[in-house]
């Protein structure tokens, strides 16, 4: 937990704006040369528009999908345009008669200091209800991802095996509490052992381990739910999930939410064949993205709001200071040197 | 279609039943000599007994897994143990007041002459109302497959894209007309040039390739699904399945009935990874065994009698004569011999 002192005094309209670009296309993991940090001059505000101050840059692995020159689920960011992201910050000026100066709120304005806005797809929050920064974390993107996709996609019983890759992640993170609220017995894989001490200690997981000094993860994993797993949430991919199937039960629903493993490679490296184990065990894998559940996050919202009030979802948040760093937290974030939601914090 | 006379004149009871045994457990592709045909003598009849002739053995692409020593879903064939299988056959004794001598069932008895049943399990036919044969097809096992597995996991709507692989097998053909029936486009894939032409030209796929001629499986899908797939149901796995990954639309469903392309290898083979396709199209891959619909079979069967009366259901046979070649037969469905349902007619 982690709270913050907002200052919403008047500034003066600042005449140039910073922003990070994406300067080539990453080979393998982004270097820090694939962004450029460019200035550009803020022209005055028209009718209508308000005018943001970034406080918070949200730093998310899908990130690096962007960056990437194919069309997934979402255009990518092409040489020269602003990379993409998720952001908190303060109306500093405002000709929208929605918004005023002072107002924190969260959009999506991407990698620079200031932005102009009509207004369009910014949510104003409320300070004294949850520190600015959980919009983009536990209240935000990755909370509404860990809400619906495990709770939709997994269709969790009380009593059944959860096991989460990524578990230390802000969406791992998250998943295994609300499996704990909903009454399962949750594992978590995550890669440091401090990580794993978090996850067991502070957030109530029964069961965590290290991938990356295990050397047998079926092994391990059928020492950890020797009655097999039900539903698996997937962060990572690759030999992670490659072992998950030879432990799965019947009707095990597997939620896909990212593949961080896989993200950086030159090329797909191949894996085992996926659907005879989904035969045999009569097993569902599913991908989804947590927009598909965009007209539910007013729920998704305010159900991880009263169970952070109960006590009953913590997070964390590793906070990378001053925006000249952004870059060095996505690589951070794909390298897994975060514990729960990474975020850059202006400064 | 194919009409059968059946005889029922009261024969003496044999003295001797003949059945297949596994002999061996096959390396690759099964051969003849993993079976052994063993005579053994038939006990007389005990109160509540009936004795059972075989007039036609279901021969099914599932039945190579359990020739295998490893339990999947069920419990393996054992060497020197009956082989299993679908059956139909006459009563010729009964000292169970729930069946008479004459009467037709459906059962389980494996890869037998005569089989002494207690009754559980058996479902009387009327031969009014369909051929018996079609207990093991397209009123069966099988058409119970296509019905729920296509209509439940694939979740069709009207104006979708349909692709089924194994296309032209007792299910597959099953698969594409409920397809066509719910108003969706649909694309069989089959293993000979006769296959196709019997797709489109008879049971009304839109349109159908032979993937033995076809370089690659990617281009003939886009050429033939510029709008990409909704639904594939499949039957095969393997490289078809593979290049389905790169043309699955947004949502797309796909339903892993069988995987008959892996069956026969020695070890399993490698492929590309699939989770990352399923996320980036927020799509859903789910494996199904027909008995999780059990309860709901006499559903489908009555849906699908009722399609066949109307004409909107067409099957084929592919009749091997003699007890003695059910081996044969069984090699035959794993190597596609068969197109509609594969049986063997006792003589």
């Amino acid at each position: 937990m982690r709270f913050i002192m907002t200052a919403t005094t008047a500034k003066p309209h600042p005449g140039t704006n910073r922003k990070f670009v994406l300067a080539a296309r990453p080979v393998g993991m982004p270097k820090e040369s694939d962004f450029e940090l460019v200035s550009e001059p803020l022209p005055p505000l028209k009718d209508g528009q308000i005018l943001l101050r970034t406080q918070y840059l949200s730093v998310d692995p899908y990130m690096r999908g962007r960056m990437t020159g194919v069309r997934s689920y979402a255009d990518p960011v092409n040489i020269g345009q602003l990379m993409v992201g998720g952001t908190v910050g303060e109306v500093i000026e405002s000709r929208n008669s929605a918004f005023v100066a002072g107002q924190i709120v969260v959009g999506f304005w991407g990698w620079q200091e200031f932005a102009v806005s009509d207004g369009s797809g910014l949510r104003p929050l409320d300070p004294n209800l949850a520190p600015p920064s959980t919009a983009l974390g536990v209240l935000g993107m990755p909370g509404m991802t860990a809400y619906f996709g495990f709770l939709e996609i997994c269709q969790p019983k009380a009593g059944e095996i959860v096991v989460v890759s990524g578990a230390a992640g802000a969406v791992g993170s998250l998943v295994g509490q609300v499996a704990k609220i909903k009454g399962c017995k949750v594992v978590g894989i995550a890669g440091s052992d401090e990580k794993v001490a978090w996850l067991k200690d502070e957030l109530g997981f029964d069961a965590a381990f290290n991938y990356k000094t295990t050397s047998d993860f079926v092994v391990r994993l059928q020492q950890l739910c020797p009655n097999g797993v039900d539903c698996y949430f997937d962060n990572v991919g690759g030999a992670v999930s490659d072992a998950m199937l030879s432990v799965i039960n019947t009707k095990a629903r597997i939620a896909i939410c990212g593949q961080v493993s896989q993200y950086n490679l030159a090329k797909p490296e191949p894996g085992p064949r996926v659907f005879r184990y989904l035969l045999t065990k009569s097993a569902r894998a599913e991908g989804f993205l947590v927009y598909n559940f965009a007209e539910r996050f007013p729920e998704g919202v305010a159900q991880m709001a009263k169970w952070m009030k109960e006590g009953k979802i913590k997070y964390r948040e590793t906070i990378v200071e001053g925006f000249e760093n952004a870059p060095r937290a996505l690589i951070g974030v794909l390298s897994g040197d975060n514990t729960g939601k990474m975020i850059v914090q202006m400064c």
